[in-house]
């Protein structure tokens, strides 16, 4: 995947059909997931792909896992280092315990408790760091440096886009077996390594099937970027609860693949995000957490439409606090 | 099915597999879930096997559709008729729905209005009574004769409890496509129907396995006739919060197959059933029902031991209140 061009090398099908491979009887297959009162409210067909069950509550071990599995065993020996305030974080650490590597995971002192706790779980060491005075690219590059350990990046490396392209594959399947064929596939987008992943296996099982990122309100860079034609940011004035959706801009890895695949990007409020917790929850009995539920969201506020459609919408993690959990259930009505 | 002799005909592994054939493509095959960090607490393997996520949110749709779909056309026109607070409500009406029967069914005036609406929501007629002072099975009855409807049990009969059984074809199947082998299985109780149905795929496949059923503390009649070798009912005298198992005693079909396969009862109080929920949302981000923990809690409270062995726990249903869930995971901890 090493390209002597300035234009990044874009991972391709046979990349994602190879993670599959590797990921067979580690990953969970997580279900799809329909309701048909839900369906009948929304008059079209919506299938949930329910990630929030996979290992570690998240999308991420996928690509975590297709990109430690292929180190060489000296650099397993050395191990990986990766920062993240919360999925991405749990996915390395136990993905590197599953390997046999050790893993040093750089995470905001200020993050949730329990995230911190999952992580050292999984048998990871944790490097805690100041997030409005330090860098934690950059104590992460120096993990590298000093300890010749292996970045384990978010999300612009085509392994990890690979790895959460098997999502993609898994959902071309469950629709065949549902005797459904996918008019839209949704899923949330932070640096746009999930979608840009699922958007390479949807796009060759189903080439006329429309692939969307979802983002939270004002985190538009994604769907800034595929309207302009360039790496662009968001505005930076927003606020959000979605707290794994915040990236500034996608990679040129994700942004390549994107641009090609995706029809465009949709966003919802953090409203609208809380009333598809509840309909998750109500509906699916489901845990999803905020950046998990944006997809869903933006079928639920119709920018999205799934009248007279089959609608897959990707729910890509659930690790959410209970006490806000609680709240949102306690105060949100579903659909 | 039917015997001239004053004994139940009891159902077989082959009606079990009659049912399986008859639910493909129909039932959700369920995942089973798996949390490496829960495990390691227990220092063994737990596998949930996720009946919230069944059609209707709980394992009740299996059995009633086993039941309704082997109609004649005549007792199809002439419809069902069902009396339920609860599971066998929402399961019922969404299997007559699919089979094209109208479906009666008699629900207390103070149910939840969730599920009273659900229960209409899937098209059937629902019938209220006075919990304290009409008797619900004479209403049903009424309609059967009335009507010439066709009653559809909760649990004692063969076709129900063979419906319910295909939950341990899979887990038979799912524990092998893990590399594992249960040690142990053990589902919620209330008249004995699904763990009847289980106990006979579980002690066809692995006649080693030991089989058991939880009740809520003090609603412990299957236990009481497990021990005393006869049908016995519990004493009356307790409270609980798991509405959906409250049976006075077991009926004479499910006890039959109980008393055969069946290793014993265990019991668990409401506050280790919330500890249940609240495990079931954190580890496995799944929406659990009080009477549908109850497994689950008997292995977190000991009862059931996990160590060095792995347990099968069916979470039998997911259809709870918000307010109620919201409360439970706002004030407890998972384990």
């Amino acid at each position: 995947m090493n390209a002597p061009t300035e234009l990044p090398s874009l991972p391709t099908i046979a990349d994602v059909e190879d993670a599959a491979r590797q990921l067979r009887g580690i990953a969970v297959r997580t279900p799809v997931l329909e309701n048909p009162l839900l369906n009948e409210k929304l008059g079209g067909r919506l299938l949930l792909k329910a990630e929030p069950l996979q290992l570690a509550g998240s999308f991420k071990f996928r690509g975590a896992y297709n990109r430690i599995s292929r180190l060489s065993a000296a650099e397993r020996q050395r191990g990986v280092v990766a920062y993240s305030s919360g999925n991405h974080a749990q996915g390395t650490a136990y993905a590197a315990k599953i390997c046999g590597t050790p893993a040093v995971i750089v995470m905001p002192a200020d993050a949730p408790e329990i995230k911190i706790a999952n992580t050292r779980a999984y048998g990871a060491e944790v490097v805690l760091y100041d997030r409005y005075k330090e860098d934690r690219e950059e104590i992460g590059k120096r993990y590298a440096r000093d300890r010749g350990m292996t970045v384990v990046p978010p999300f612009n490396d085509p392994y990890i886009i690979s790895g959460q392209g098997t999502i993609g594959l898994e959902i071309a399947v469950q629709c065949a077996e549902r005797d459904g064929k996918p008019d839209v596939v949704v899923a949330p987008a932070s640096g746009g390594g999930l979608i840009a992943g699922v958007s390479l296996a949807i796009k060759d099982r189903h080439p006329d099937c429309a692939v969307y990122c979802a983002e939270p309100d004002k985190f538009d860079d994604i769907s800034r970027s595929l309207a302009a034609g360039k790496i662009c940011s968001h505005d930076g004035s927003g606020k959000t609860f979605c707290d794994a959706l915040m990236a500034p801009h996608p990679g040129d890895i994700t942004y390549g693949v994107m641009s090609t695949n995706l029809a465009g990007g949709v966003t919802a409020t953090d409203d609208e995000v809380e009333i598809a917790i509840a309909t998750a929850f109500h509906y699916f009995k489901l845990v999803v957490e905020p950046g998990g539920a944006v997809a869903l969201a933006s079928i639920l506020n119709g920018k999205i439409p799934c009248a007279k459609r089959t609608v897959v919408a990707v729910a890509s993690g659930g690790n959410i606090d209970s006490t806000l959990f609680s709240e949102i259930i306690g105060r949100t009505k579903p659909v």
